[in-house]
């Protein structure tokens, strides 16, 4: 696979250079230790706790399962016999949702590669789900096999993604039949870190626990026994809860496999347009469903999902990234920990392409995260467009931004080390701290260096070429997907996991009439 | 001068649009409700003042001016009669410090311009003192007084934009014997804001301090009653004063008028290679200089400067909107609270260009001075290249972001309107909020409404020529510098500033052997 051999052979375009493309740091969990920003005071946490249980109370929310109706129905919920209204009392729900737990950890195939989800941890994957990929070289496009190997590969390469948080763009030349099959294949066999099956249809979610099981190396017992993979589902906000999204949720919670429950609450089109409201609102969905899976499988791992932005009032359009985003994450990070819940948000933004707009607010939503002690930021790479298209340059500039974060993250300390009195008494008032032993002890790795930055001065700038940051990522993507190297996977389980898919392939997949 | 006169003129290309170029929200001082982010425990808190106190009475200081010398030694400091070596006491430290003032309020010609600094205030202005400036149309270029005026313009026009921070960029087309004259007296007519005065010799300082006072038609006596008008000046790291920026600062501190302290720390360079000591060389720098003010006028009007940033340890140069400028920031802010002063910080970054790597570098110095608590942020608007260059459309960028901060500080509430629990019940689940009355009452106002940010669909974005961020700028500041009124001045007192500048010019301005 490699190609050393021919770093000799004088064929000066093609040689390979030794050093990585990319100069990361270890593969690491995060620990967020600032205290989070709190928007509203105690008074405003139960005000909306309040709301949320008014809402599921008196006005109800519609659950388009019958499975999950008679479920709350024997648990004593009101479900309007002639509608799928069902309406539930704020004991049984606080009492539902105090059997989450506060934390847990998912295993991938490669157990070095597990996450802990809660707790202090602050951890980031890959956009999921946009339709359209682009890059520099072939612009904007519809997505297709090639596109998504290439982005979970990238998934795979940078140790600040910690798991893979979907397709990083819809395969649209796969058959929606088997394209669960096709790509928790390559996720599986092109990454070792934990990955996601989507909830749409009985077929799907059930191959996609089998095959993480498989690759794996699991009985179904053991898949059982701990958290594998996940997956995310969304309400139909406002207030309603669609039936593939919550049949594949209690079939996950049915075997202890985690669930991410994410409203879609746009501020002024699905949700009320005051945030707090939107946040009240996305709190009754989440909760409602929790509670049904925790009536399930009591204990069984779920997240609070935070997904609550603003639209533009002038065009109807979603907007990311926006001082209102930033203070719905942090408010929902308030309602998080009020219900001793791990939290999910995103890494968000609505520009069209990788530029300062989408750099901005990209790092608006970066730092609602940090700030609002999100456990799981979702999307943490390649996201343009309000999720319409995963963007080649933009994934590598979202890793340089969370690298930095990870970096900003390290604990400081103040130790006699770090004062570095006698250093400044060596340099005195007439030197210069380049060459005190203080700082050749530690120039390495004293600051975060970065791959994507260019920090050198205007005028060499301008003599190599002006180069901005997406041409920058640009070459740099091309270098990684180069060197790429799969990580290794035994190869009975391969196959075992090719047969299945050409088992289900041959019954014909998943039904596509959805 | 308005040319009103011409919208019915049907010269399309002329006709003036009666909409502003750009929404702005009002003119007002933003308030910064959030906790502050603390990287530092109380005890680094004391390691980093111990260590400052340590470098204050062991190490000591170069003061490079007799006059400060003589205060210092009079005030029982112990000076090096064979250099410039200045050591002083802990106690006497901390007893000038304590002097100071926790806030004060600075009044411009036009009082309803009054800024705050320090509480809990956050207040921002331009980009001061790059050597070059640059455009989409004429790229980079010296500064000259053409784009000072043009950047002291945008600086009126954005009321996000609360002070006049020295100049936007220098104009090198004028010679540095009058450059000052010309300078202050375009800052003072172009705009009503507060300005900044250069400590770069008597004749700069006094001249400026001349102007401010024939600008608001004050008496010398109003003058000297509250601050006006303020400077900032810089050690020359490390731990070295020179003569101009002591000598400038006593002047002003002599008058009443506010002086920010502004080590030039960068870490691994002039300071040490840990952000804690670079933070702690910081402190000894400006507590020194305060330390004399204070002796000279008691209680007279200071801030505690922080520039600590780091240096690209492969090639030496300055970085900055990293992981290490916000927690030198956040630290700082520390500081300055634990000594009790108000404190600036910046906007920096060290990209080449308005691209991403700006945008991100740029949210990420100012998400570290929202988080440390800063009340001045120096260079919010327009900085490029470290500083070496102004960029008319990174100004605009900065006001976009910098808008939007404001924004997010407003505060927030979860009253009944805000929970909107009604306009949930209105809507149900299978409404959308559009059209829901709570939201036709609150939809003009109820969100941040970009000038800059384009939140259109990728579709539409492309057909209307695929405009990126830098280009939409562009467009806008040429927009506004057409639309440009200077704010109204009594003819007489802009006359005594004519007489004043012409008078000055012909007596040969300033000395420039420096």
């Amino acid at each position: 696979m490699t190609r050393r051999g021919r770093r000799h052979g004088g064929r000066s375009g093609n040689t390979r250079r030794t050093a990585a493309a990319v100069k990361q740091n270890p593969w690491a969990l995060p620990v967020n230790s600032d205290a989070p920003t709190e928007p509203l005071d105690e008074d405003g946490v139960h005000a909306i706790h309040d709301g949320a249980m008014r809402v599921l109370e008196e006005i109800g929310i519609e659950i388009l399962c019958e499975e999950a109706k008679d479920i709350f129905a024997r648990a004593g919920c009101i479900v309007n016999p002639d509608s799928d209204n069902v309406r539930m009392g704020r004991d049984f729900i606080m009492e539902q949702v105090k059997k989450a737990p506060p934390m847990f950890h998912i295993t991938p195939r490669n157990p070095a590669r597990q996450v802990q989800m809660g707790g202090d941890r602050v951890l980031f994957g890959n956009v999921g789900s946009p339709p359209n990929c682009s890059d520099l070289d072939r612009g904007r496009r519809v997505g297709d096999r090639q596109s998504y190997q290439d982005l979970i590969k990238l998934t795979q390469y940078f140790n600040c993604m910690h798991m893979v948080l979907g397709y990083p763009v819809e395969p649209l030349d796969i058959h929606p039949s088997v394209r669960h099959l096709d790509c928790l294949f390559d996720a599986l066999t092109l990454t070792d870190k934990v990955v996601h099956a989507y909830s749409l249809g009985k077929e799907r979610i059930e191959d996609g626990m089998e095959l993480v099981r498989i690759a794996a190396g699991l009985s179904h017992e053991e898949f059982e026994a701990s958290p594998r993979m996940f997956t995310n589902v969304n309400s139909g906000s406002p207030l309603k809860w669609d039936f593939n999204m919550l049949d594949g949720a209690m079939r996950m919670a049915r075997r202890g496999q985690p669930v991410i429950l994410t409203p879609f609450t746009l501020s002024g089109a699905m949700a009320p347009i005051t945030v707090v409201g939107a946040v009240m609102q996305q709190t009754a969905e989440a909760l409602s469903a929790i509670a049904l899976l925790q009536l399930i499988n009591p204990g069984c791992p779920v997240m609070f999902g935070s997904f609550t932005s603003n639209v533009d009032m002038s065009s109807g359009a979603p907007a990311f990234g926006t001082p209102e985003y930033m203070r719905a994450t942090q408010i929902s990070g308030q309602m998080a920990r009020f219900y001793g819940l791990p939290l999910r948000a995103s890494n968000a933004c609505a520009a069209n392409t990788p530029d300062a707009q989408a750099a901005w607010e990209s790092a608006f939503s970066l730092w609602a995260c940090i700030s609002s002690g999100t456990n799981l930021v979702y999307h943490a790479a390649g996201w343009l467009e309000g999720g319409l298209c995963a963007s080649y340059e933009k994934f590598l500039m979202d890793c340089e931004t969370v690298q930095q974060m990870i970096h900003y993250m390290q604990p400081m300390s103040a130790g006699e080390d770090e004062i570095a009195f006698d250093a400044i008494r060596e340099v005195g008032s007439d030197g210069q701290f380049f060459s005190a032993s203080h700082t050749l002890e530690r120039y390495e790795t004293a600051f975060y260096a970065p791959f994507l930055s260019d920090l050198r001065n205007f005028e060499t700038w301008e003599e190599t070429g002006s180069v901005a940051t997406p041409e920058r990522a640009n070459s740099k993507w091309k270098q990684i997907l180069k060197e790429f190297k799969a990580p290794p996977m035994d190869e009975a389980i391969r196959e075992e996991l090719e047969a299945f898919v050409a088992l289900r392939k041959e019954q014909g997949g998943a039904p596509t009439d959805f």
